[in-house]
């Protein structure tokens, strides 16, 4: 019997031997491999990750210390070691296991997680609450080296410090989330990866210290000379914390002594963990950029399945022929080049190309510098992502009028991903920032229209939002107008934007043979208040429903009944939309038609509505 | 004939004898303080920024070099030098020279100011701009050391390490922005300031590699050794930047020549630079947290005029009130404990209060962290700062349901501080978070009661949000249902939420003489869809109008029409409010005209739409 089938709980672990914990480790490599081969997901974070978590719950409770993963995409060991082994197969689908920390699913996972650089912050949160309450739990934070980039992760450093709580962060530093390009942060981390052997100075001196009473006792002077000859400074001590490392992040031994002594220092502790992403298997050690989140593949060599191009593939050759005509072009991402289809104009065009790590306020902010001075760039980045934005949109790109383009892909319902990554809340924010002009392609070839129209003949911010994958449904045609009558009708108005533009023509054919005339409206642009297409065709219907992959607060729908009662036309509506917008993951078609804003029910509430009159 | 009288330029400011220099910083410290006497405005962090503004338009051409204030509070001494020194007494009023830097007042305002920790990711944009173009300007920005608490600036700072860009840093560290509790920043600049005499060894160290190729060629090694011998390692110097300070900010043959350095280097590089805020002024030295921002005062005792308790204040006793019942009530702040009314809660309960310093998104995960672990926290915060916090509000707080209270001082119209200020975009970003309550006081009575509601009878996310200053027109009461009939009509409803309920009671009673029957809804939560008291309201009148103080995207406007038209109730409405949201500098009342949404438009709406039936 596998070691692996008998381990449901920190206390589990906290029984093998150092053997077993070694077998253990195997085996989870195999399972991860196999797992994920089949249900997609994160693949090499998790390999560099077996012998990190093991350490954690060699030494922690899970279920009664609070142990907070950062993104939280390395959690799949956490998890399956923690009861969910045996419905991992479930992993991101629908009703299944989600791919990030969840805790409703149990009590091991602390906390929520999906965005980056969040961890320190809610620990330190965590960890005073346990104080001011007189509670006696363990906090610690997992964070790796690409959410350091994140400005959130400096805050919350900061905040640990101060707080002089126990509290250990440890930093799974695999060498990989922070590209050369990215610069100040991995400078920082590279300095300090050079010096092999220091935990053991670092311990001498705490043994030096800790067990010896009089040294503390006789001078702060020596104290702090001793320190200034062993302990070298970095960012971290400099900023008050506790530095341990760097560690061998695959040596259990080590990791799991360095994890002990943190926790029993009881203060604010950093652990700087050296780990290999991809480790144990070969493909995804030679690739991790690939194999970091991967769809189904060949669990033996590595093959990826079904990969077809999408949005973002067309979004990136579009813009590489945009920057060929106009040099002031400049493509800026967040640590996503490969995920929004970036990288082909890396390599064509590397001066005109920034990856800021995963720093979306600085890309935000930044954009508006290089407008201010006359480029034109292009900030491509996942909806949910540019939520840390929103404010640098408003602040120092709108109320400038910069011509900032902002390239939102993910939008929409994301899948398997799930709620933290689903861009159902951009039509809202967007709209909010003054002057944002707001385009929808609904097919590769508006795309690129869209886009060479944002960049070159307009200026001020602009945004296109495009969903994840390919064209959905029948429609492939080229309509920029701001308005497009798709099909005339008389008894309803459908209304959709973006690839829900396919259901509305569904719906459409399917009500023909219910004897109901649709009229369908599809929106490129969905800035402002005026939809004069829309108005006039509600003045013949009266009738109008509307499908949104968004939230209700700020839908189109709302604009669209507001412009109708200020035009004094009555309308019976259904606006269907996500409601308030906690959505959980699978597949989109699985959770449109939970949602209700797939064909089907756009088909049965039209013919409610055309039975009322 | 005064010195000043005779500066309208960088070139101006080159043109004169060391002599001549400090007799115009005396003279600029006269002219601030008579001029922020009588309009209001920044006084202390002027004052200490005089010598070092001076000092950079003896370096620097403002008006083709780009020099990009953080914050822009302290930018007063740069304007007055810069052309606008005979409009200054209209500084902060309607129509005047706005507080804070404006490219469309000067091209000598190189980008706009108003939030934090931005300017060097701005600077970094600017400087890639700069290079990719093939120009020759020089890139400089200043931050103060509370800007430094910012997760944004910390982005900014990697980011101009890695680009090796020519960037000049100048950290205005005056020691006081950051708070003793705020930590790891302060602990970080504390260990610098300690170093008097450091900038001569720097420049040593400068001079002897940099003028001799010999050391240069000889080797890397000797390099590096004196390096480490000679320039102790910080965080700006672990990052990759150049560092150099401390400086006096107060010696300006110092800062000049370190500035002169620095831009000489080429390369990125941080000056630090040691102020006093409000140097120069008695009262504003002794007192520099009341003279930061402060209203009229005078000139010569300092004594601050016409000072009543408003809205914030109301809210930190009610809070303490509170939080003396129950214990698990705790109150964070992002740097503004005196300006959001918690000063009162911070020395009472010194435990159960946190400022974080500038970092709304660490506040906001934070406090989440706090919430998952069964404290209450009450984070109050300028509506326009939340911004920052918008993505953290969703994916921490939100997605876990967790009991968070967000108290949004500075809601609506602000007045004087502008564009970059009005709380205007909160309702809408507020009704994006999936399972926010939001509550709109209209009476000091009601935010109490409110508050007490939120913190000790509500779940998951709440929000208040209240204006700045006090109860506005004649409304007093306390009405906290969801939706109130406040005067009964039969004509039109018009319908408004917080201190707006005034103007349409204003309205209402003006109405009468025009034998218009007008019925008043107060709205007192804005949360949600459904508005039962208004739809019945509408069935009677047929006729609304809303007054909002926000924008038009998002606005409740939209989802009371939505809600009619749901219903199928034909109504002809005015939704009042400041449509696309770009507000500028002027009083509150001045600026509800200019956007018509005060009485008087809303009296000339309601005969439109009383005369159309």
């Amino acid at each position: 019997m596998k070691v692996l089938n008998r381990i449901n709980s920190s206390a589990d672990i906290k029984t093998l031997s150092d053997e077993e914990l070694n077998t253990l480790a195997d085996e989870l490599r195999g399972f991860l491999v196999e797992t994920v081969s089949k249900t997609g997901g994160h693949l090499a974070s998790n390999l560099g990750a077996v012998e990190l978590t093991l350490a954690l719950h060699r030494v922690y409770d899970t279920e009664r210390d609070r142990i907070i993963f950062d993104v939280g995409h390395q959690s799949y060991v956490h998890k399956i070691i923690t009861g969910r082994r045996d419905r991992f197969d479930s992993l991101r689908q629908y009703g299944g296991i989600s791919g990030f920390p969840k805790p409703h699913e149990a009590p091991d996972d602390a906390f929520i997680a999906g965005h980056a650089s969040n961890a320190v912050s809610v620990a330190v949160g965590m960890a005073k609450a346990r104080s001011l309450s007189g509670e006696h739990y363990e906090v610690a934070a997992v964070l790796g080296d690409g959410a350091l980039t994140g400005g959130l992760a400096y805050e919350g450093l900061a905040a640990a410090a101060a707080s002089r709580e126990p509290i250990v962060i440890i930093l799974n530093d695999n060498n990989m989330s922070i590209d050369p390009n990215v610069g100040g942060t991995a400078h920082l981390l590279q300095s300090m990866r050079i010096r092999p052997g220091y935990i053991r100075f670092k311990r001498l001196y705490r043994d030096l210290v800790s067990k010896t009473p009089a040294v503390y006792a006789f001078s702060h002077e020596v104290k702090e000379y001793l320190k200034d000859r062993l302990l070298p400074v970095n960012m971290f001590s400099a900023m008050g914390l506790n530095y341990l490392g760097p560690v061998d992040g695959h040596n259990l031994e080590e990791l799991e002594s360095v994890f002990r002594l943190a926790r029993d220092m009881e203060e604010p502790v950093l652990v700087h963990v050296l780990t290999k992403k991809g480790k144990g298997c070969r493909f995804a050690e030679e690739h991790p950029e690939i194999y970091h989140g991967v769809g189904p593949f060949d669990p033996e060599t590595g093959e990826l399945k079904d990969v077809c191009p999408g949005f973002s593939d067309r979004f990136g050759s579009a813009l590489c022929r945009i920057a060929e005509e106009n040099p002031k072009v400049v493509a800026v991402t967040a640590a996503m080049a490969l995920g929004t289809g970036l990288d082909g104009f890396a390599a064509r065009f590397p001066k005109r190309f920034q990856d800021v790590g995963i720093a979306e306020g600085h890309a935000t902010a930044m954009a508006a510098g290089m407008a201010k001075q006359g480029l034109i760039p292009v900030f491509a980045v996942y909806s949910s992502f540019l939520q840390r934005g929103f404010d640098m949109m408003i602040h120092d790109v709108s109320l400038l009028n910069l011509h900032v383009v902002f390239c939102l892909d993910r939008a929409g319902l994301v899948g398997s991903d799930g709620e933290t990554h689903h861009g159902i809340f951009d039509v809202s924010y967007l709209r909010t920032v003054p002057g944002m002009r707001i385009f929808c392609p609904a097919s590769f070839g508006e795309l690129a229209e869209m886009l060479d129209t944002a960049v070159n003949r307009l200026n001020g911010p602009v945004a296109l939002r495009y969903p994840r994958g390919g064209e959905c449904g029948p429609y492939h045609d080229v309509h920029t107008e701001r308005e497009y009558l798709l099909r005339a009708g008389s008894d309803i108005t459908l209304v959709a934007y973006g690839t829900m533009i396919g259901e509305m023509l569904k719906t459409a054919e399917e009500l023909v043979s219910r004897n109901i005339s649709a009229e369908v409206v599809k929106l490129s642009e969905i800035d402002g208040d005026v939809f004069p297409l829309v108005r006039q065709s509600l003045e013949k219907t009266g009738r109008m429903i509307i499908a949104e992959e968004v939230c209700a607060a700020g839908s189109i729908g709302m604009v669209l009944s507001a412009q109708a009662a200020r035009a004094g036309i009555p309308v019976q509506t259904a606006l269907l939309n996500l409601g308030e917008g906690i959505v959980p993951h699978g597949s989109r078609e699985q959770l449109m038609r939970d949602f209700q804003i797939d064909a089907a029910t756009v088909v049965q509430e039209a013919c409610r509505l055309c039975a009322q009159a």
